[in-house]
């Protein structure tokens, strides 16, 4: 893994690591702004009602209420992520659909005040009946959106190849059930907003957001004003995870707050408030039906999925969009179909989480992997070769795998864990041992690049130089602690020779950066790379060119490297980067600097239909999971995971084992501890007492193997890496579950109760 | 002047009027951040004093004290605004050298407690002999700087033909003596910093800077840091005027206090320290000694000048060149001397104010023109048609008069007054009225396109357009209230037909602006405006490739107007610029941006020798002014001042009255009533109430002239227009009151108490 480079491939520390450690950063709630005043939200405590009135007179009464709204004070405009299921009001007007749903908002003096004051408004509501379970939903007569028959947000139907005739070959097929949880994103930072209305009309927002441009888009759709008369404003995230993907209501809430009182108006939430209406990852259920010749070939497989959408639409159209994907993709199935549907219930609704639909699919198929496995009599390993996808492979729904790192990441990971070694010895454990251990892999699939969704996937990057050589960078990639602001520094500084000491990142207000979709689908290091990387290379060639005059030789003569720039032919001369610039701005009156672009020219084509696939690349990974399962109380201790991930080329190693580490835990946490309870659609876990994340004490020994499959297009062969963690570990935890104590799983989280229940202990 | 442009040329609302009416702008005592502390200095009370010994113990131990800063806190670095003169220390450690001089400073919970603290420290003085008369420091043993011979801070000597023959030649040989007086800048908003320092050792500065790149430099000498360890956010500005040009020492000391508590610290300014601490104008001496033809011909002119500089160093270098390039340029001179010195006092010290030293020297060159003309029995304004430079003549110093606007703004002027006719009918006017009135004529020539004496002139700029049409531009141009985001946005607009509400303009941060001069010398609208222009043209070659995508059609086949682009064929199918760029993304994937450059070829060269010469450009303007003087009270009355200037092309007609109305009224207080009084180096009139500032009662009617010489290379034909109208003002109104009463006054203000002794009524 030897380079000659300077920057990349270096583990190096990343940028807001010391501002966070230390407390320097400064997030939306430690603001202050002139005049500003407390934000508060009335939210309804029913699952499902209609509001007869509403009376704001003895809240309007108490002194230091500077505003109280209702749907009555907005212009009433429905908001979805996407465009057509709009189907959510920024205030209730008639109709609360989850427990938690925005009724009304006040704008006071101080925090204490805004409390007082929503307890004074008074809300008459009439109990409608509710829906909780999706799959009453689907055949019930009641509708949580009378628009929305059979309570359907969406649907999708694909079919590659013709899973009949896989059926009909097959020397066997499998039916299968899983279902997976409501897991909460859980950012320490709560979630909060400040909106600053100017006189001009425009309004600020002070938000957390993953995807600044977006946002204005939304917010400005729910104002009724032009999407210019919106500045966003990203303030440092504290914890991202996918749930700051979508417009949050405080935002539109605090602005029209703002407007009323030409004050900034700030709302955060309190940790209750972020458990109960933060958006989590939707539940799934699945049946996976699959067709399997004796000798393991798998040749068909048919999904069909029921995912609980909540009460209004939000990011559940690309979460299951994912999961389709993935089931066309992951392993080499000649014949694969899918039905899904989204479904209304009135419960707290769900959006974006890390890898989208790709954790509950890869659940579900890796689960099944080696329930299959098991009853064919071929070890999971085995099977999982027979079917991987290879190079050169083409996937029912037409990618081209264009990488051999499914293997690799097998071999890579099953060497590391000694598996076979490991799998004979648990195969043979005392009968009734008390504690009981077994191994369990899970592949994985995932784009390390963005999606091609949108019909775009691209972006710009400007790159200033100052005349004392300092370099800023200036890009939409959001930092949310995955380090984008020190991988893309990496890249610049690769570029121009420039110490990371004198690199700035600008990333944080939309009048300021290049249009971008934003940073989730593992998207930035991958397309805000390669602009950023298009930048620094003019500014590179202009900074030769320059050094070409004082040096007075041609700019091909010269090098850059190691902080310097000087002649091939006699490095003994060569000077700092500083010296060249200085030189540029006194010597020639220039100055440096550079623009630069990504521009996928793939996905105009997939959105026209043209065939390109929605993944611009592919990223394989492996992990391998040792646990032993207490055969008493039911309890599961993870005692080793073994993750095998491909990542391109890692650019800031130590940044990519965190995002690995980082994703394993929540792994972890998603397929043994995690998941909003509700019952009678009231979150009956709302804070971290009951609902329970790990802690440091909680992790397992981690053993991470990157692997580095360097034949792609990434900024030095880097590919996306933010999501993958996650994705396979449930699986592998089920699987080596099911090992240790002969019984399967299928239902997320896997809790004692469910263990003893199988062991039939109850 | 019509022309079919859809912005330029248009009177446009300045973006920051209503945000400055509303009050929604917010200045940098506005800003409250997280755990600020308010700063307090010490200053000396003595003209010329030695430190013997502070005590700030009894402030230590006052209750909400955070800290209290000496010299021995710091690290002593002198600095000067050129860093061969540097003289200043930012606290002083042995001498004081004026009152009001930076002795300590502390940081408080509370500004009240900063008061009370700074006066608990007890500082031991031993009193030293002080110079107050810059023509007696010259002679002194007593040295103000110990390394500073005859108190000299610099001295310039230049000689352009031979001046000596065009004595010899000359048939009058006139020798005239003039003084200017200490013109405070009084910007209303009082001057403030806060700066904030982050463990990191990085210190951001908010500052009212009009060179936020220069004074990261600055700031970074003096705290002896990397330039990259400041980051300067300039924040708005209530008046620049030239005051902001060089690092205010609250600066530095904020910085020291936020460095020791680790807290963001606010220092303020009140009104009288702005007023005894604020740079102001230098006073000048001037002898000036003109050889002229009998047939009025200017054969030689040699100036000699005093510059009274203060305590310390800051501009007088600049000011004093630019008076020496006017000497040397101004009216067709062949021979030219220049003898200038500038001296130490113990003082309040000078900086740079609108015109650097083209104020004083015009007031000068123009009185003596008049006197001349006098003694000559030749109309003034005929002596200067004589003189005029013409375009294509080559002055002493060499440079090539590329304007024939001169004589143009001469004769725009003459008209628009009627001078002839008001001259003769005031020549005539009763022996003993008790009012007697008089018209002057003053021309002018200033550099309208900044300086080259930096040996670099050039600048960059970022355009980027959201998805949505929306455009930012980044640029270095600082918005002090002249209007640049204004005009750059027309600019923009203009190239880019893109309506104004639509474009932003990002101006404020040094870690986002392309490194850049400032804004100063008239150089924002010409410098900036070009760097802007051609990213504007880059965007729009982007812009048109799209269209032509969607369109079917080639690029050349487009056109882009009046916030529209269409088929040139057929307009009707025209459509917005968002449409263009949404298709652009969303259809073709396309993000649009561009990046644009000035660069001054011949700067570099100056810098070099090479002969090229200082200023960029030319524009000449010309005022005449009619008063009216009462012979008992010898006040006078300004009835009218005429201003014909060449402007280049006027971008937003409105905004350039505006300059130059300011300029006239700023140029009528210099000339009248404008001056701070100092007694024994201590300044009597620092107040709103004792130095008189013209308020809007005072203002007389003002005829702008915009003359338009469109024969030049700036954007779109536009000059720099920020400086021209204070320059000749003071000497046409002298001109006036001479005509008027038939008494010349030669020393700044024109007082009562003036014109009574000059008619012997005392």
């Amino acid at each position: 893994m030897e380079t000659n480079h300077w920057l990349i491939g270096k583990s190096t520390p990343k940028f807001d690591g010391i501002p966070k450690a230390t407390g320097d950063l400064r997030y939306v709630e430690d603001m202050v702004l002139p005049g500003m005043l407390y934000g508060k939200i009335l939210r309804s405590p029913h699952a499902h009602a209609r509001i007869r009135s509403i009376d704001t007179s003895k809240a309007r009464g108490l002194p230091g209420v500077r505003a109280v709204i209702t749907a009555a004070d907005t212009p009433k405009v429905k908001f979805s992520f996407i465009e057509s299921q709009s189907d959510n009001l920024v205030l209730c007007d008639e109709v609360v659909r989850f427990i938690g749903d925005e009724v009304a908002a006040v704008a006071c003096d101080t925090p204490e005040l805004a409390q007082k004051a929503i307890e004074l408004i008074e809300v008459d509501y009439e109990i409608l009946p509710a829906l909780f379970d999706p799959e009453q939903a689907l055949t019930s007569d009641l509708l949580i959106h009378e628009d929305r028959p059979n309570n359907v947000s969406a649907e999708l139907h694909t079919s590659y190849g013709d899973i009949e005739k896989a059926f009909a070959e097959a020397d066997f097929i499998f039916e299968d059930r899983f279902d997976t949880s409501k897991q909460a994103h859980c950012p320490l930072e709560r979630r909060a907003v400040i909106a600053d209305y100017e006189r001009s009309g425009r309004v600020t927002i002070y938000s957390q957001t993953q995807t600044p441009h977006t946002l204005r888009k939304e917010i400005a759709k729910v104002l009724a004003i032009p999407v210019s008369q919106v500045r966003v404003i990203r303030m440092p995230i504290g914890g991202g995870f996918g749930n700051r993907l979508v417009m949050d209501m405080k935002e539109p809430i605090a602005a029209f707050l703002s407007q009323k009182t030409r004050k900034p108006v700030l709302i955060a939430n309190t940790r209750q408030e972020e458990f109960m209406t933060a958006r989590p990852r939707y539940p799934y259920t699945f049946k996976l039906k699959t067709a399997v010749r004796k000798d393991g070939k798998i040749l068909g497989r048919h999904a069909q999925v029921i995912v609980d959408n909540g009460a209004y639409s939000d990011k559940g159209w690309g979460t299951m969009k994912y999961t389709e994907n993935v089931n066309s993709v992951f392993y080499n199935v000649e014949h694969t179909k899918f039905d899904g549907y989204i479904v209304y219930t009135n419960k707290q609704y769900g959006t974006g989480f890390r890898g989208f639909g790709n954790p509950q699919v890869t659940f579900a198929i890796e689960s099944q992997m080696d329930m299959i496995a098991e009853r064919l009599g071929l070890d999971p390993l085995e099977f999982r070769l027979i079917n991987a996808n290879k190079k050169g492979d083409v996937t029912s729904s037409g990618k081209v795998v264009d990488t051999e790192s499914m293997l690799t990441t097998l071999e890579r990971a099953k060497a590391k864990l000694n598996y076979e070694e490991k799998r004979s010895q648990y195969d043979n454990q005392p009968e009734h041992a008390t504690k009981r251990r077994g191994v369990g892999i899970a592949s994985m699939l995932q784009s390390g690049g963005g999606s091609r969704g949108y019909g775009y996937n691209s972006t710009d990057a400007f790159i200033k130089i100052s005349e004392d050589g300092q370099v800023t960078i200036i890009t939409p990639a959001v930092e949310m602690g995955q380090g984008p602001q020190t991988v893309l520094s990496q890249i610049a500084g690769e570029v121009l020779g420039v110490s990371l000491e004198d690199i700035q990142v600008i990333d944080h207000d939309t009048d300021i950066i290049p249009y971008d979709l934003g940073s989730w689908g593992s998207r930035t290091t991958y397309v805000n790379g390669l602009a950023v990387k298009d930048a620094a290379e003019q500014a590179r060639a202009e900074m030769l060119e320059l050094a070409g005059l004082r040096f007075d030789l041609p700019a091909d003569a010269l090098e850059i490297k190691e902080g310097k720039i000087g002649p091939r032919a006699d490095w003994s001369q060569a000077v700092s980067i500083a010296d060249v610039t200085r030189f540029a701005a006194q010597k020639e009156g220039r100055v440096i600097s550079g623009k630069g672009r990504y521009f996928d020219p793939e996905a105009p084509k997939f959105a026209r239909g043209e065939g390109a696939h929605n993944f611009p690349n592919l990223v394989y990974g492996c992990q391998m999971a040792e646990v032993e399962v207490d055969m008493e109380t039911g309890q599961v201790k993870v005692l080793q995971i073994v993750a095998a991930h491909d990542v391109g080329k890692a650019i800031n190693p130590a940044s990519v084992e965190g995002q690995l580490e980082g994703g394993i835990v929540q792994g972890i946490g998603y397929a043994l501890t995690e998941g909003i309870i509700e019952v009678e659609g009231k979150n009956v876990n709302p804070g971290f007492l009951d609902y329970k994340i790990l802690s440091s004490a909680d992790i397992p020994k981690m053993d991470i193997i990157i692997v580095e499959d360097l034949d792609n297009e990434g900024p030095f062969k880097a590919k996306g890496v933010g999501e993958q963690g996650i994705v396979p570990t449930a699986a592998a935890i089920a699987n080596a579950v099911q090992h240790a104590v002969g019984a399967r799983i299928a239902n997320l989280p896997i809790t004692p109760e469910k263990i003893l229940t199988a062991l039939n202990k109850f």
